[in-house]
């Protein structure tokens, strides 16, 4: 082993793209809580499934109880939860595989971090749009309830501000649109990117 | 969209593993540096990758460069660098992907804490075992010289310890074969498991 060249990657991305007959990237899901996000991504990426196309949701639920357990949600923490979620949606990239991220991720700036982290042509940004008042009513977790009632402090829409994305690849009305059609016009947009081939 | 369940996975990791022929887990290959570990997972990977079977190398260069940039080398700082590696892999086994993960890993304490977050059934341990002296002649980037001049502290092997695994799954002698002998033994271990199908 003496004239090895060490950590030399003897498969790309782009090796993969070709194996997999896809591209692989970031769909962003930016919301409200309760505007549909992970129920969508999840959706999806059964639909991907079924067309052979490598997918994975990222979401609360296996990153706060993962990786970012040891985060709170302080300013600070809230950045350091998006930084590590750009940094493993990167390496998921890396690996072929369409990252399917479900994450409130109020702020433009953390929104345009994350962009910069994973690499602006392998991200896409999907605004889960729906009137704060339709997710307060749906409310599957009592949360609103608990922000409304001060239990909870800083919660997105109630005492935290959500910003809107100014130009986002896609805007998925979610008040007006169901699950199956939210997810076709994901599929339709990845499409017409050539983003996957759809088999 | 009122009476979704939220968050439902509609794709498991079992469904992933039909779908690829081929299961998912965590090669760990730990040694002293220089020893082998990434140049050994990188080929690995190679022959994988040319057997239809998806798996992804983790090592210090996408790991200390990326979603662990913030850590220092504390004994602290190893241990959260060693959870956020287990927590990414599993992540990684649930997406159907075989990981060959590339870690020094000195202890074997940390080792078994890794081996608990992704779950006995999913971890492999290979001990790429090569004698001090022969990794300190390698010394591709010159940090045993600089660790022996004192100018790099708590270098394992030097003046830091290495403990051996017990009962490794593979114990690759890496002084005498070949990095294609190595590769081979593997292979021939995942396939034994019945971990993969060769194809």
């Amino acid at each position: 082993m003496e004239h090895v060249v060490w950590h030399e990657s003897l498969v790309n991305m782009a090796d993969r793209h070709r194996a997999n007959k896809h591209r692989s990237g970031v769909i962003w899901f930016t919301g409200l809580s309760a505007s549909g996000k992970s129920t969508i991504a999840h959706h999806l990426e059964k639909e991907l499934f079924d067309r052979r196309i490598r997918s994975y949701v990222l979401d609360g639920d296996n990153i706060r109880h993962g990786i970012n357990s040891n985060l709170d949600f302080s300013r600070e923490g809230r950045r350091e939860n998006l930084r590590r979620i750009a940094e493993v949606s990167k390496l998921f990239v890396d690996s072929g595989i369409v990252v399917l991220a479900a994450f409130i991720s109020p702020y433009r700036d953390d929104r345009a971090f994350v962009r910069d982290i994973v690499g602006t042509e392998h991200f896409f940004e999907v605004y889960v749009n729906c009137d704060l008042d339709v997710c307060e009513k749906r409310d599957p977790k009592g949360l609103y309830k608990k922000a409304r009632a001060g239990i909870i402090k800083n919660y997105t829409g109630v005492d935290a501000p959500y910003e809107e994305p100014e130009s986002p690849d896609i805007n998925l009305d979610t008040g007006s649109l169901s699950v199956e059609e939210s997810v076709e016009k994901v599929l339709e947009f990845l499409e017409e990117k050539r983003f996957i081939l759809l088999l």
